[in-house]
């Protein structure tokens, strides 16, 4: 035997800045027994979660699948994929996520024009198309939904002058695919990351991507080699396309999980899935104003799925997660960065998005604000 | 409603070269419902984990943890964290898993020396000493378990002329671990990546790796950032140690799966389990043999739970291969690379390994053989 105990997991109700809660139908699916990644049954299951996650993200792009990898490996993939040594890359920074594509963009050898913006606010699409004109980047990087702030970034009207610069434009919609609109095609954008655990309400372990024509010609032109063997989209296109060849082994249980998760996006319905999250939205922020807690994201650019607020003057935040936690079995974040110990952040993502958990998360910091009170 | 409906997914029994057949109590563990990746309870099973890693891989390693993706995600992990510009790589090829090394290393900015052999043979140890001992190589790779061959590659002796040269002995294990021994600590190897859907019997999207503290100490004297934001070690230790740092959401259900697998594993015993793979190896072999399928690894040096054998002349394979998964679910693999269309491998991995796979695939070829024949 060995002197290892199994763990019992407890039933948490996650609403923090993700994972979010699974709905019972996917942890089901994703329980299925494991089959090869090369059976036909899986293939079919393959061209459906492509053909699926084109609705989600609502493009007709054939580059379209799931990365072996959480939300980070998206972003990489795209990064790694689509920037060569040397190519400049404008990085809109105002939070955590900014922040991490600009390192990585770095590791990549391009040279990164970073603009900035305190956290919270969000890029005017005139500064950024300035910028465009005035760098005239390969890449231009923006943060759709900045999960450290909760600040929702406008992207129309920037692609057509990021593209006459002979750019693409790239977006990270990890929290923000799933809870409100996204719209590839319609807003030209030419690459694309977000993750299952958010709004999709899929555990974490994929990253879906899409990538444009365009895109795809930038990486077809490359002149060496993708510098990542394991995110060369290259060769992972050739697996997902009809091709077949054989690059890496899928995480297949994490695929059966996805398409499940896709199939209920859909039945909802997007539109229908956008407008709960924004009517639970504005329920928790009534609630949250009542109680004293100020948004720290700019005000109309606030994002239905993650509320980072401030907690009032005297009051500790890890003690309020820790009782939101302990007592009620509630999962909310911390600050992060900028942010730290001066605020939490309320996720209301897929799945969790509902009467139920507004009402108790509501009930729950009511009772845990005096206790964490200094005064 | 969507238009896509729900996927059956047939119950197989994989005998190919991964992934393995998953216990069901896995299954169930994988489908717990899913909680915070700080969440107190998940912290704890990531300890337990890295403990239960440590003595499946026989090491004290204290960094040893699970890469957020597939066995190549392990192997691009080690190297891109290890291998600086301008470092000499020897590599061993004699299959497809080595020439995956040699690609990465050489993506990664090493210089490359490659070892070559034929394919299905292994190395002496003396020839691997003697290439060390004139190219003084930063790294030294080698496959312990080639899955494209099943060659089991010896591996004692060779740590200690690579650190006389300065050097670090990197391993891949992503077949051989939980099947036959791999001693990494008695042994001297500084670095080793696996993957959990072979003999670990879980599903495909962890892998696991360990690297001695002199391969840390060469991690820690790294001249520039790791080229890789998602696999930069530096960063994913203080996640996976005690500082708990944030840096990318971990597949949360798939480390519940692991945890659960690496408890069956340990239960089993380790030699136990090797001592099963063994004696279920020998009574295929037998069979296969009977059958006029003759072993394309050097004899002598044949890995136990991959089992790469010639179709016999005038046999086709894909034939072979569609009569056993279309009249029996049952999965076996191609050959690939220099053995495609000559060969299938069999897999006998972990939780596949049993007397009834054994005595049920040999009767499926009895029967398929004579269709797939063109005499």
């Amino acid at each position: 035997m060995s002197d290892f105990a199994a763990i019992e997991i407890p039933q948490r109700i996650l609403l923090g800045p993700g994972p979010s809660d699974v709905p019972h139908r996917v942890l089901e699916a994703m329980a299925r027994p494991t089959i090869g990644h090369l059976d036909p049954v899986f293939l079919q299951l393959m061209d459906q979660t492509r053909a699926m996650l084109q609705r989600v993200w609502r493009t007709s792009n054939p580059m379209t699948l799931a990365v072996s990898g959480t939300g980070s490996a998206g972003m990489e993939t795209l990064l790694v994929n689509l920037v060569e040594r040397g190519d400049t890359v404008l990085v809109g920074v105002n939070g955590v996520f900014g922040g991490r594509i600009k390192d990585t963009a770095e590791r990549c050898g391009g040279k990164v024009v970073a603009l900035e913006r305190p956290w919270g606010e969000v890029f005017e699409p005139g500064e950024v198309i300035d910028a465009v004109r005035r760098h005239r980047p390969a890449v231009t990087a923006l943060v759709h939904a900045e999960t450290s702030t909760g600040a929702h970034q406008p992207v129309e009207g920037i692609a057509e002058v990021v593209h006459d610069a002979g750019g693409l434009l790239l977006l990270d919609c990890v929290t923000s695919l799933g809870g409100v609109p996204v719209e590839i095609d319609a807003w030209g954008v030419d690459a694309a990351y977000s993750g299952t655990q958010k709004c999709l309400s899929c555990p974490p372990g994929l990253s879906p991507v899409t990538l444009s024509p365009r895109a795809v010609e930038k990486l077809d032109r490359r002149s060496g080699k993708v510098p990542s063997w394991y995110l060369d989209l290259t060769m992972v296109r050739n697996y997902w396309g009809e091709d077949r060849t054989y690059h890496h082994t899928a995480p297949i249980n994490m695929l059966f999980a996805l398409h499940e998760a896709l199939r209920m996006v859909l039945d909802e319905g997007l539109d229908a899935r956008f407008e709960r999250h924004r009517v639970m939205h504005d329920r928790l922020r009534q609630g949250l104003e009542e109680l004293g807690m100020r948004y720290l994201s700019q005000s109309g650019h606030t994002l239905p799925m993650l509320n980072c607020v401030a907690v009032p003057e005297g009051v500790d935040e890890a003690q309020v997660r820790r009782t939101l936690l302990g007592d009620y079995g509630i999962e909310v974040g911390p600050g992060l960065g900028a942010f730290k110990g001066k605020a939490i952040r309320i996720g209301l993502m897929g799945n969790s998005a509902t009467r139920r958990n507004v009402a108790l998360v509501l009930a729950a910091l009511k009772a845990a604000l005096p206790l964490a009170s200094a005064a």
